[in-house]
């Protein structure tokens, strides 16, 4: 698949708001964005709040990402709000909230876990 | 997104496999395919899976996806194979193992709930 | 199992908070508040919180709960605090962190879902 | 809580099978297994069968548990069979089949991921 058309809004500590762009070719029949691109979304939120904590994390990997579809998304951009629950030096997990742009219910929720690597060792 | 390439391999008894071609566009940077194919791959598995058991279901959405990342994909088809752990009258529950084709280890195994409507209620 | 020993906190509006009293039994070896405690602590801060906001749901049961440990608990109580995600006809999905008392950092984080029975429909 | 009535069934390569008997102390009102007590089995299960494949894992420690309740257990012994996915350096991941006694339909599934330490760093 193409890149969805991310936007980084905001990075700060231990948090990256990132915006998936309003495109028709995230509708699925039915009008609505689709589920892997809220969870790729997702997925990429939390990548950037990893990225803000620890340098070169090139090879930080997703290992789980477990999300709930709340509300079906309005015909608008829609933005991933994640936050570090935990940055240890084996794993970072976090929550991501999703929203459409303007409205303040949720359409998704998710935790992502990555695994850091280490120095040295490979998993 | 496009759509990925996807193949129905087959429909039984709560059960579909499904087959990911291998395509250039589904590779991120390293070269394996995509995290957000994967898990397209088991929401259409499950989809599928779901649909094999009961008609009209057009409306059945997924209301939550738990993917973990196992290993690497080789550079191949992915398949996914679901299982259905629970069909009752308002939800689908199912279990997707993801393989590289030619490969007996999984890459990913997913976990997937599907709403199914009611005939007259909304949810 | 004996019922933990839970004391509710606090219930609002999409709301719950419940404290886990600290005990011996509920330690495993190690000294640390075993994880099938802090998933009875997610389940039940989450059952109040929909409680909070319906009425007669006593057949509304858990059909999902995702739970991250993130840290080792303090000796001490431990306080779980649920908000719902979403509240519909058929399901209700919260997240609850958990902390241990007078330690800001989460040492655990769980999203539960309840299904709720219809009026007249059996699932 | 006191320690559920475990007794180990079989261990084998990748695979564990754990009984938990049936004890009036597991049930709540309404008279079915608790789903802590499900959880408990799960997460012993899993345990068991990382530590036929890797000794000293005394340490060891779960980091996620993504559990699904798919129909109410009947009043018997409920059987959970574990099979790892993934064993790695760092992780490892496994599925749970959680059955009654007798019964071929499963009433649970989880998904059990473990943290293995590394011998000398710490996470």
């Amino acid at each position: 698949m193409e890149s969805p058309p991310f936007r980084v809004e905001k990075v700060a500590e231990n948090f990256a708001q990132v915006r998936l762009l309003y495109h028709d070719r995230h509708l699925r029949p039915g009008g609505t964005i689709s589920g892997p691109s809220l969870m790729a979304l997702a997925d990429t939120a939390m990548y950037l709040a990893v990225l803000a904590m620890i340098d070169p994390v090139a090879l930080a990997v997703t290992t789980n990402l477990n999300i709930h579809f709340l509300r079906k998304p309005i015909q608008a951009d829609v933005i991933g709000e994640a936050r570090l629950l935990k940055l240890g030096k084996r794993l970072a997990v976090g929550e991501v909230t999703i929203y459409s742009a303007g409205d303040p219910e949720p359409v998704a929720h998710a935790t992502v876990t990555y695994s850091i690597p280490p120095r040295r060792e490979t998993s």
